[in-house]
Protein backbone atom coordinates (compact mmCIF):
# COMPACT_ATOMS: atom_id res chain seq x y z
CA UNK A 1 0.00 0.00 0.00
CA UNK A 2 3.05 2.41 0.88
CA UNK A 3 3.61 4.69 -2.30
CA UNK A 4 7.57 4.31 -2.06
CA UNK A 5 10.30 2.49 -0.71
CA UNK A 6 11.34 5.54 1.80
CA UNK A 7 8.17 6.31 3.57
CA UNK A 8 7.51 2.29 4.42
CA UNK A 9 11.22 2.09 5.74
CA UNK A 10 10.33 5.20 7.72
CA UNK A 11 7.58 3.91 9.01
CA UNK A 12 9.08 0.83 9.95
CA UNK A 13 11.69 2.37 11.68
CA UNK A 14 8.92 4.58 13.76
CA UNK A 15 6.75 1.37 14.74
CA UNK A 16 10.26 0.21 15.53
CA UNK A 17 10.88 2.45 18.14
CA UNK A 18 7.75 2.86 19.43
CA UNK A 19 7.33 -0.94 20.41
CA UNK A 20 10.91 -0.38 22.02
CA UNK A 21 9.62 2.38 24.03
CA UNK A 22 6.81 0.60 24.80
CA UNK A 23 8.24 -2.63 25.71
CA UNK A 24 11.28 -0.57 27.77
CA UNK A 25 8.06 1.13 30.16
CA UNK A 26 5.89 -2.18 30.17
CA UNK A 27 8.95 -4.13 31.83
CA UNK A 28 9.99 -1.76 34.08
CA UNK A 29 6.40 -1.49 35.55
CA UNK A 30 5.12 -5.59 35.13
CA UNK A 31 8.36 -7.36 35.00
CA UNK A 32 8.94 -9.34 31.71
CA UNK A 33 5.78 -11.91 32.92
CA UNK A 34 3.97 -10.05 29.87
CA UNK A 35 2.52 -11.00 26.16
CA UNK A 36 3.30 -9.56 22.73
CA UNK A 37 -0.36 -8.26 22.67
CA UNK A 38 -0.07 -5.84 25.78
CA UNK A 39 3.21 -4.66 24.17
CA UNK A 40 1.83 -3.78 20.72
CA UNK A 41 -1.23 -2.64 22.62
CA UNK A 42 0.69 0.13 24.44
CA UNK A 43 2.96 0.88 21.19
CA UNK A 44 0.08 1.41 19.29
CA UNK A 45 1.12 -1.23 16.61
CA UNK A 46 -0.93 -4.37 15.52
CA UNK A 47 0.67 -7.17 16.80
CA UNK A 48 1.65 -8.09 13.37
CA UNK A 49 3.81 -5.71 13.16
CA UNK A 50 5.60 -6.69 16.80
CA UNK A 51 5.90 -10.38 15.55
CA UNK A 52 7.64 -9.06 11.88
CA UNK A 53 10.35 -7.70 14.20
CA UNK A 54 10.19 -9.62 17.13
CA UNK A 55 9.85 -13.22 17.14
CA UNK A 56 9.20 -13.17 20.93
CA UNK A 57 8.65 -11.38 24.43
CA UNK A 58 12.61 -13.06 24.90
CA UNK A 59 13.56 -11.09 21.86
CA UNK A 60 12.04 -7.98 22.97
CA UNK A 61 13.67 -7.81 26.17
CA UNK A 62 16.84 -8.39 25.13
CA UNK A 63 17.07 -5.61 22.78
CA UNK A 64 15.16 -3.11 25.73
CA UNK A 65 17.82 -4.57 28.34
CA UNK A 66 21.23 -4.86 26.25
CA UNK A 67 20.98 -1.27 27.42
CA UNK A 68 20.38 -1.44 31.06
CA UNK A 69 22.82 -4.38 31.25
CA UNK A 70 25.64 -2.42 29.54
CA UNK A 71 25.51 -0.06 32.32
CA UNK A 72 25.03 -2.77 35.04
CA UNK A 73 28.16 -4.05 33.71
CA UNK A 74 30.25 -0.75 33.39
CA UNK A 75 29.09 -0.04 37.02
CA UNK A 76 30.08 -3.23 38.54
CA UNK A 77 34.05 -2.79 37.04
CA UNK A 78 34.06 0.56 38.25
CA UNK A 79 32.79 -0.76 42.12
CA UNK A 80 35.58 -3.86 41.55
CA UNK A 81 38.62 -1.30 40.39
CA UNK A 82 37.12 0.54 43.50
CA UNK A 83 37.29 -2.42 45.52
CA UNK A 84 41.33 -2.17 45.29
CA UNK A 85 41.68 1.13 47.39
CA UNK A 86 38.18 0.88 49.15
CA UNK A 87 37.12 -2.57 49.70
CA UNK A 88 33.82 -2.82 52.06
CA UNK A 89 32.23 0.97 50.55
CA UNK A 90 32.71 -0.85 47.31
CA UNK A 91 30.99 -3.98 47.94
CA UNK A 92 28.53 -2.57 49.81
CA UNK A 93 27.57 0.41 47.42
CA UNK A 94 27.47 -2.23 44.86
CA UNK A 95 25.00 -4.85 46.64
CA UNK A 96 22.68 -1.58 47.20
CA UNK A 97 23.20 -0.74 44.13
CA UNK A 98 22.03 -4.22 42.51
CA UNK A 99 19.12 -4.13 45.17
CA UNK A 100 17.66 -0.52 44.05
CA UNK A 101 18.15 -1.25 40.50
CA UNK A 102 15.29 -4.02 41.18
CA UNK A 103 13.20 -2.12 43.31
CA UNK A 104 12.93 0.62 40.34
CA UNK A 105 12.71 -1.73 37.51
CA UNK A 106 11.17 -5.12 37.53
CA UNK A 107 11.92 -6.04 34.31
CA UNK A 108 16.04 -6.00 35.40
CA UNK A 109 14.56 -8.10 38.66
CA UNK A 110 13.78 -10.60 36.42
CA UNK A 111 16.19 -10.74 33.98
CA UNK A 112 19.49 -10.94 36.53
CA UNK A 113 17.33 -14.11 38.09
CA UNK A 114 16.42 -15.52 35.09
CA UNK A 115 19.51 -14.89 32.21
CA UNK A 116 18.19 -15.38 28.84
CA UNK A 117 19.47 -16.40 25.92
CA UNK A 118 19.14 -12.69 24.08
CA UNK A 119 21.02 -11.39 21.55
CA UNK A 120 24.59 -11.64 21.19
CA UNK A 121 25.53 -8.26 22.76
CA UNK A 122 23.26 -9.01 25.84
CA UNK A 123 25.06 -12.12 26.53
CA UNK A 124 28.95 -10.58 26.23
CA UNK A 125 27.06 -8.02 28.79
CA UNK A 126 25.83 -10.28 31.25
CA UNK A 127 28.69 -12.56 31.15
CA UNK A 128 31.17 -8.74 31.49
CA UNK A 129 28.74 -8.21 34.59
CA UNK A 130 29.73 -11.77 36.42
CA UNK A 131 33.14 -11.44 35.75
CA UNK A 132 33.68 -7.82 37.16
CA UNK A 133 31.22 -9.39 40.19
CA UNK A 134 33.58 -12.12 41.03
CA UNK A 135 36.84 -9.74 40.83
CA UNK A 136 35.17 -7.44 43.14
CA UNK A 137 34.11 -10.25 45.51
CA UNK A 138 37.87 -11.73 45.27
CA UNK A 139 38.92 -8.54 46.35
CA UNK A 140 36.58 -7.40 49.11
CA UNK A 141 37.48 -11.40 49.87
CA UNK A 142 41.49 -10.85 50.24
CA UNK A 143 40.94 -7.55 52.03
CA UNK A 144 39.41 -9.71 55.06
CA UNK A 145 36.22 -7.64 54.56
CA UNK A 146 34.12 -10.59 54.14
CA UNK A 147 33.32 -13.79 56.77
CA UNK A 148 35.16 -16.73 55.58
CA UNK A 149 32.31 -18.72 54.94
CA UNK A 150 30.68 -16.02 52.32
CA UNK A 151 29.47 -17.22 49.12
CA UNK A 152 29.61 -15.50 45.80
CA UNK A 153 26.01 -17.20 45.19
CA UNK A 154 24.64 -15.74 49.04
CA UNK A 155 24.15 -12.53 46.06
CA UNK A 156 21.81 -14.73 44.12
CA UNK A 157 20.27 -16.05 47.10
CA UNK A 158 19.84 -12.06 48.35
CA UNK A 159 18.47 -11.20 44.60
CA UNK A 160 16.30 -13.71 45.06
CA UNK A 161 15.12 -12.61 48.51
CA UNK A 162 14.79 -9.20 47.71
CA UNK A 163 12.67 -10.06 44.61
CA UNK A 164 10.08 -11.11 46.88
CA UNK A 165 10.42 -8.43 49.30
CA UNK A 166 9.30 -6.46 46.29
CA UNK A 167 6.58 -8.25 45.23
CA UNK A 168 4.65 -8.92 48.41
CA UNK A 169 5.42 -5.69 49.62
CA UNK A 170 6.27 -2.74 47.24
CA UNK A 171 3.00 -0.94 48.44
CA UNK A 172 2.94 -1.33 52.22
CA UNK A 173 6.85 -1.30 52.67
CA UNK A 174 8.40 0.27 49.68
CA UNK A 175 11.93 0.77 51.55
CA UNK A 176 11.91 -2.31 53.11
CA UNK A 177 14.34 -3.22 51.04
CA UNK A 178 17.30 -0.92 52.48
CA UNK A 179 16.62 -2.51 55.78
CA UNK A 180 17.05 -5.97 54.21
CA UNK A 181 19.86 -4.68 52.63
CA UNK A 182 21.37 -3.56 55.02
CA UNK A 183 20.97 -7.16 57.86
CA UNK A 184 22.35 -8.96 54.94
CA UNK A 185 25.66 -6.59 54.30
CA UNK A 186 26.21 -6.90 58.20
CA UNK A 187 26.02 -10.57 58.21
CA UNK A 188 28.25 -10.43 55.49
CA UNK A 189 30.98 -8.73 56.88
CA UNK A 190 30.82 -9.62 60.66
CA UNK A 191 32.12 -13.83 61.01
CA UNK A 192 28.93 -15.17 63.27
CA UNK A 193 29.45 -17.91 66.26
CA UNK A 194 28.11 -20.23 64.30
CA UNK A 195 28.50 -21.89 60.82
CA UNK A 196 26.37 -21.38 57.68
CA UNK A 197 24.03 -24.24 56.06
CA UNK A 198 26.33 -24.54 53.07
CA UNK A 199 25.33 -23.16 49.95
CA UNK A 200 23.10 -24.69 46.93
CA UNK A 201 25.50 -26.97 45.22
CA UNK A 202 24.19 -26.47 41.87
CA UNK A 203 24.82 -22.50 42.38
CA UNK A 204 27.96 -23.26 43.26
CA UNK A 205 28.76 -25.82 40.04
CA UNK A 206 27.49 -23.21 37.80
CA UNK A 207 29.72 -20.78 38.81
CA UNK A 208 33.09 -22.73 38.00
CA UNK A 209 31.91 -23.93 34.85
CA UNK B 1 -32.83 -37.98 41.63
CA UNK B 2 -31.67 -39.46 44.68
CA UNK B 3 -33.99 -42.06 45.71
CA UNK B 4 -33.98 -41.13 49.56
CA UNK B 5 -32.54 -38.01 51.59
CA UNK B 6 -29.93 -40.48 53.69
CA UNK B 7 -27.76 -41.58 50.60
CA UNK B 8 -28.02 -37.94 49.55
CA UNK B 9 -26.34 -36.53 52.40
CA UNK B 10 -23.59 -39.33 52.60
CA UNK B 11 -22.87 -38.93 48.98
CA UNK B 12 -22.45 -34.50 49.74
CA UNK B 13 -20.48 -35.52 52.98
CA UNK B 14 -18.03 -37.91 50.64
CA UNK B 15 -18.04 -35.10 48.33
CA UNK B 16 -16.90 -32.73 50.58
CA UNK B 17 -14.03 -34.43 51.67
CA UNK B 18 -13.04 -35.15 48.63
CA UNK B 19 -12.54 -31.19 47.91
CA UNK B 20 -10.97 -30.42 51.11
CA UNK B 21 -8.53 -33.40 50.77
CA UNK B 22 -7.55 -31.93 47.30
CA UNK B 23 -7.82 -28.97 48.12
CA UNK B 24 -5.12 -29.06 50.74
CA UNK B 25 -2.79 -30.99 48.33
CA UNK B 26 -3.50 -28.27 45.66
CA UNK B 27 -2.59 -25.51 47.89
CA UNK B 28 0.24 -26.84 49.40
CA UNK B 29 1.82 -27.51 46.20
CA UNK B 30 0.63 -24.95 44.26
CA UNK B 31 -0.14 -21.91 46.82
CA UNK B 32 -4.09 -20.79 46.80
CA UNK B 33 -3.65 -18.90 43.37
CA UNK B 34 -5.71 -21.49 42.01
CA UNK B 35 -9.08 -21.82 40.45
CA UNK B 36 -12.38 -23.97 41.93
CA UNK B 37 -12.24 -25.73 38.68
CA UNK B 38 -8.78 -27.02 38.61
CA UNK B 39 -9.78 -28.45 42.62
CA UNK B 40 -12.71 -29.70 41.46
CA UNK B 41 -10.94 -31.32 39.16
CA UNK B 42 -8.72 -32.78 41.24
CA UNK B 43 -11.54 -33.61 43.64
CA UNK B 44 -13.05 -35.06 40.67
CA UNK B 45 -16.35 -33.36 41.38
CA UNK B 46 -17.98 -31.49 38.72
CA UNK B 47 -17.35 -27.64 39.84
CA UNK B 48 -20.99 -26.66 40.78
CA UNK B 49 -20.84 -28.98 43.89
CA UNK B 50 -17.89 -26.86 45.00
CA UNK B 51 -19.48 -23.70 44.50
CA UNK B 52 -22.69 -24.71 46.48
CA UNK B 53 -20.33 -25.50 49.64
CA UNK B 54 -17.96 -22.67 48.96
CA UNK B 55 -18.28 -19.18 47.90
CA UNK B 56 -14.40 -18.75 46.42
CA UNK B 57 -10.88 -20.43 46.92
CA UNK B 58 -10.68 -17.76 49.84
CA UNK B 59 -13.75 -19.63 51.39
CA UNK B 60 -11.90 -22.97 50.87
CA UNK B 61 -8.40 -21.80 51.95
CA UNK B 62 -9.80 -20.82 55.15
CA UNK B 63 -11.61 -24.54 56.14
CA UNK B 64 -7.92 -26.04 54.64
CA UNK B 65 -5.91 -23.94 56.77
CA UNK B 66 -7.84 -23.51 60.06
CA UNK B 67 -5.86 -26.57 61.55
CA UNK B 68 -2.53 -25.74 59.85
CA UNK B 69 -2.83 -22.44 61.46
CA UNK B 70 -3.97 -24.01 64.51
CA UNK B 71 -0.82 -26.22 65.07
CA UNK B 72 0.81 -23.06 64.18
CA UNK B 73 -0.23 -20.83 66.64
CA UNK B 74 0.68 -24.04 69.32
CA UNK B 75 3.90 -23.90 68.17
CA UNK B 76 4.44 -19.89 68.84
CA UNK B 77 2.97 -20.26 72.08
CA UNK B 78 5.19 -23.09 72.82
CA UNK B 79 8.17 -21.27 72.15
CA UNK B 80 6.93 -18.30 73.80
CA UNK B 81 6.87 -20.24 76.92
CA UNK B 82 10.31 -21.46 76.38
CA UNK B 83 11.74 -18.11 75.81
CA UNK B 84 11.68 -17.35 79.54
CA UNK B 85 14.20 -20.20 80.30
CA UNK B 86 15.99 -20.08 76.89
CA UNK B 87 15.27 -17.06 75.03
CA UNK B 88 17.60 -17.35 71.71
CA UNK B 89 16.87 -21.08 71.34
CA UNK B 90 13.17 -20.48 71.35
CA UNK B 91 13.65 -17.37 69.08
CA UNK B 92 15.64 -19.10 66.55
CA UNK B 93 13.76 -22.26 66.38
CA UNK B 94 10.88 -20.33 65.95
CA UNK B 95 12.20 -18.66 63.14
CA UNK B 96 13.73 -21.84 61.20
CA UNK B 97 9.87 -23.58 61.81
CA UNK B 98 8.02 -20.83 59.95
CA UNK B 99 10.88 -20.82 57.23
CA UNK B 100 10.51 -24.28 56.52
CA UNK B 101 6.61 -24.44 56.67
CA UNK B 102 6.76 -21.79 54.38
CA UNK B 103 9.36 -24.23 52.31
CA UNK B 104 6.97 -27.29 52.38
CA UNK B 105 3.96 -25.58 51.51
CA UNK B 106 3.19 -23.13 49.53
CA UNK B 107 -0.48 -22.35 50.73
CA UNK B 108 0.70 -21.65 54.02
CA UNK B 109 3.21 -19.19 53.03
CA UNK B 110 0.92 -16.97 50.66
CA UNK B 111 -1.52 -17.74 53.80
CA UNK B 112 1.17 -15.81 56.50
CA UNK B 113 1.97 -13.28 53.94
CA UNK B 114 -1.72 -12.62 53.12
CA UNK B 115 -3.83 -13.29 56.26
CA UNK B 116 -7.14 -13.25 54.37
CA UNK B 117 -10.85 -12.85 56.21
CA UNK B 118 -11.20 -16.35 56.47
CA UNK B 119 -13.26 -18.44 58.87
CA UNK B 120 -14.33 -17.08 62.67
CA UNK B 121 -12.37 -19.88 63.45
CA UNK B 122 -9.25 -18.93 61.30
CA UNK B 123 -9.11 -15.85 62.35
CA UNK B 124 -8.98 -16.44 65.98
CA UNK B 125 -6.06 -18.58 64.96
CA UNK B 126 -4.03 -16.42 63.09
CA UNK B 127 -4.81 -13.82 66.05
CA UNK B 128 -3.46 -15.98 68.66
CA UNK B 129 -0.53 -16.35 66.56
CA UNK B 130 0.47 -13.03 66.42
CA UNK B 131 0.56 -12.51 70.17
CA UNK B 132 2.16 -15.47 71.21
CA UNK B 133 4.82 -13.95 68.44
CA UNK B 134 4.85 -11.01 69.87
CA UNK B 135 5.08 -12.16 73.59
CA UNK B 136 8.00 -14.23 72.20
CA UNK B 137 9.81 -11.45 70.98
CA UNK B 138 9.18 -9.20 73.74
CA UNK B 139 10.76 -11.66 76.02
CA UNK B 140 14.11 -12.64 73.65
CA UNK B 141 14.67 -8.75 73.61
CA UNK B 142 14.24 -8.46 77.39
CA UNK B 143 17.36 -10.95 77.89
CA UNK B 144 18.95 -8.69 75.52
CA UNK B 145 19.08 -11.48 72.95
CA UNK B 146 18.13 -9.30 70.49
CA UNK B 147 19.64 -6.09 68.49
CA UNK B 148 18.04 -2.79 70.02
CA UNK B 149 16.87 -2.31 66.77
CA UNK B 150 15.15 -4.94 65.93
CA UNK B 151 11.68 -4.75 64.85
CA UNK B 152 8.91 -7.21 64.79
CA UNK B 153 8.00 -6.28 61.86
CA UNK B 154 11.02 -7.32 60.51
CA UNK B 155 9.89 -11.45 60.35
CA UNK B 156 7.24 -10.08 58.07
CA UNK B 157 10.14 -8.58 55.73
CA UNK B 158 12.15 -12.28 56.41
CA UNK B 159 9.09 -14.00 55.28
CA UNK B 160 8.62 -12.17 52.18
CA UNK B 161 12.13 -12.36 51.15
CA UNK B 162 11.90 -16.22 52.49
CA UNK B 163 8.57 -16.83 49.94
CA UNK B 164 11.02 -15.05 47.24
CA UNK B 165 13.90 -17.42 47.32
CA UNK B 166 11.57 -20.25 47.66
CA UNK B 167 9.64 -18.75 44.15
CA UNK B 168 12.53 -18.46 42.50
CA UNK B 169 14.92 -20.97 43.54
CA UNK B 170 13.28 -24.04 45.03
CA UNK B 171 14.78 -25.92 42.29
CA UNK B 172 17.97 -24.68 42.14
CA UNK B 173 18.89 -24.21 45.40
CA UNK B 174 16.08 -26.60 47.36
CA UNK B 175 17.81 -25.97 50.78
CA UNK B 176 18.76 -22.00 50.54
CA UNK B 177 16.24 -20.61 52.90
CA UNK B 178 18.59 -22.25 55.91
CA UNK B 179 21.35 -20.39 54.71
CA UNK B 180 19.10 -16.90 54.43
CA UNK B 181 17.88 -17.97 57.87
CA UNK B 182 21.43 -18.42 59.56
CA UNK B 183 22.53 -15.02 58.45
CA UNK B 184 19.33 -13.33 59.37
CA UNK B 185 19.42 -15.22 62.49
CA UNK B 186 22.91 -13.54 63.28
CA UNK B 187 21.97 -10.73 61.76
CA UNK B 188 19.06 -9.74 64.06
CA UNK B 189 21.41 -11.30 67.26
CA UNK B 190 24.33 -8.70 67.08
CA UNK B 191 23.70 -5.16 67.28
CA UNK B 192 25.91 -4.34 64.16
CA UNK B 193 28.77 -1.08 63.52
CA UNK B 194 25.75 1.03 61.44
CA UNK B 195 22.11 1.83 62.15
CA UNK B 196 19.43 0.42 60.47
CA UNK B 197 17.18 1.88 57.62
CA UNK B 198 13.57 2.73 60.04
CA UNK B 199 11.23 -0.44 59.35
CA UNK B 200 7.97 0.85 57.63
CA UNK B 201 5.54 3.16 59.25
CA UNK B 202 2.70 1.48 57.75
CA UNK B 203 4.00 -1.66 58.82
CA UNK B 204 4.85 -0.20 62.42
CA UNK B 205 1.03 1.14 62.47
CA UNK B 206 -0.61 -2.12 61.36
CA UNK B 207 0.60 -3.64 64.98
CA UNK B 208 0.03 -0.81 67.33
CA UNK B 209 -3.68 -0.90 66.38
Amino acid sequence: VAPSDRPLRADAERNRQAIICAAGRVFAERGTGVTLEHIADQAGVGVGTIYRRFASVDALVSVVLEEKMRRYADRTEQEAERALSAPWPAFRDYVLFILEEQATDLAFSDVILLPRLGTALFRQETRRALEASMLLIERVATAGELRPDFDHSDLLMLLHANAGLLRGAQRSAPHAWKRLGAYMLQAFHHGGDEALPPPSSTWTRARSS
